[in-house]
């Protein structure tokens, strides 16, 4: 990595800090160059203070300090974790929220307890349906329908993927413990799922006998989703498949007769990546992508297509598209029911191709 | 009742007409003074070429005729229904929405088809956990995080409900068909609830395996519940216990050694309304009304309390208050969760009290 690549700052309060995707190299993503998304102050939490607690639908409420977490067995996932706004800034109608551009994503290794080792020592009844994780972080919600008070940022995943053995309890990234703007000590990653399910600084675990209606999965991190005519409110859950092009940027200058290299990243939220395809003239032809990473459930694949650049010259669009193990095929037109998320179709990279 | 009695004017599109509460005289409300709360244009249904269809977890999907459902058992029910944001105008804080004085609220005998018969017919499945009615009024939301293209009027209740026999199709409001306005050929009646359920054009019934997540249910027609901490987006659904003064009105001048009457009407969501208590000095000391009209479920109960005007003269702020069966006692304070809607406490009515 140069020495000279820097998140790019898209809020001072709360922090949001962009990765410049364009700085790709390599499948795990350093610390220093992952993005980061906040909803308030980051929380200052000493490890020794610091407890979480499992509630609700379970036998027996139950309270973890740091050093009971890591004397539990340790596990570790690669994954992806994407903002449910990544690439908000290349739509072509503007949508309200954080304006970033497409590196609102990175891949680490995360390590720690299994969410359902805790759920299981706190005996979790039949009763719950749906498992709320409720971050340290709190405070005023900017939004004229927001409940009064302060509002913590929680987060539901359901009962049946919680219990998966997926979801962890992370307090290492990358073998190193988290930093604060990063949950230190404890956040959760839910492999697969946009990164609003990846609470920071956890500080409890509630088994509810409904399907949660917090804030942050109804009027924030939500989309209209039609059934049979009829449009229904949804927690934005799991990742579709996307790919996203690293390099070349846009406005790049190449010459016809230029072999150039086309890269980027793939993932998908269930299943795995099994094909990119890359086209160079704005959809009409695709052609397939080298995968230059393994497959590995969770993360995302890099890949490549070389490009012996031809005519016509003048701006010419570049575009990329993923398939994975469902059968499920990025698209290449945005579905405005997303509103402000998930943003996953084939994001246009425009270049400027000169004659030899 | 007075002739020159006449509904208020809220809105023309949508239709919302407000009945003059101080008008109040008996425990039914005629048809032509019911208060109207509609979303989008009326539409225009002819009664021979309506369909009613019952889809989603059935055993059979099937669709009914309006000569169908007349020739079903017919039953009746006297319930109230009110508008979830009745008493809007009132709040010291402004809220928006259609600015109700405390007349969006209603009391009439409404006969039709049970739903449990209906779904009974289509052979609801043990999947079907929330009911929805879609009405045949749709359109554009005027609201950034809408979904797109029309949006239907259409809200649910929860299987139980739906089953219990209180919910009732309706094609007649006190012995006539609904008129177009009050939801012709066929509209919900769902006793006990806020008048958000009672979807008007009724044209398709859906047994879903889920808490059906509509914009009229989400974006709208909800608010902030908050369990153990953590707030939580709730629809609007019963009614809580309360009571309203329809006489006198606000600025009223009565004098010292009058005897006026002080009456209203007062309901609950569930159980039965078992005592109103009335306040002549802001709360200080209450005094038990006289219930002017028997305990029939689902329906209002008139009051009436006798005042022999004291002094202190000048501006006096009369109060009432409801209880009911479950043992709950209307607030006299706002719940501000509740944003715009479920305006449920005690509304003071300030007179003048002038000398002998």
């Amino acid at each position: 990595m140069n020495d000279k690549i820097e998140l790019i700052r898209r809020s001072v309060a709360p922090e949001a800090l962009e990765f410049p995707l364009h700085a790709l190299d390599g499948p795990i993503t350093p610390n220093e160059l992952f993005f980061v998304r906040s909803h308030y102050d980051t929380p200052m939490i000493k490890a020794a203070s610091w407890r979480l607690k499992v509630d609700g639908c379970v036998d027996q409420p139950i309270q973890f300090s740091l050093d009971d977490l890591m004397s539990m067995p340790k596990v570790s996932v690669e994954s992806v974790l994407e903002c449910a706004g990544n690439g908000r800034a290349a739509l072509e109608t503007p949508v309200p929220g954080l304006q970033w551009d497409c590196g609102a994503v990175g891949n680490a290794i995360w390590s720690g307890v299994s969410v359902r080792t805790l759920l299981e020592l706190a005996g979790v009844t039949d009763r719950a349906v749906d498992v709320v994780f409720e971050g340290a972080d709190r405070g005023k919600v900017k939004n004229p329908a927001a409940p009064c008070g302060d509002v913590a940022y929680a987060r539901s995943i359901p009962r049946d993927l919680a219990l998966s053995g997926w979801p962890i309890l992370v307090y290492e990234m990358n073998g190193e413990p988290l930093s604060p703007a990063h949950g230190f000590p404890v956040r959760l990653i839910v492999p697969g799922w946009y990164g609003a399910a990846s609470v920071k600084w956890v500080i409890r675990i509630v088994a509810l006998d409904h399907a949660f209606g917090g804030y942050y999965q109804t009027s924030d991190y939500s989309y209209w989703q039609v059934n049979d005519g009829l449009p229904e409110l949804r927690p934005i859950g799991a990742m579709p498949v996307k790919s996203l092009i690293a390099r070349p940027t846009r406005g790049t200058y190449v010459q016809a007769g230029e072999r150039i290299e086309i890269c980027g990243a793939a993932w998908t939220g269930t299943g795995e990546v099994t094909a990119v395809e890359v086209s160079v003239d704005d959809g009409l032809n695709w052609g397939k992508a080298e995968m230059s990473s393994p497959s590995v459930a969770g993360s995302w694949r890099l890949w490549s297509f070389e490009w012996l650049v031809k005519g016509p010259c003048g701006v010419r669009t570049i575009l990329s598209r993923a398939r994975d193990s469902h059968g499920r095929v990025q698209a290449t037109e945005r579905d405005w029911n997303y509103g402000s998320y998930v943003i996953d179709h084939s994001i246009p990279v425009e270049i400027n191709v000169t004659e030899t």
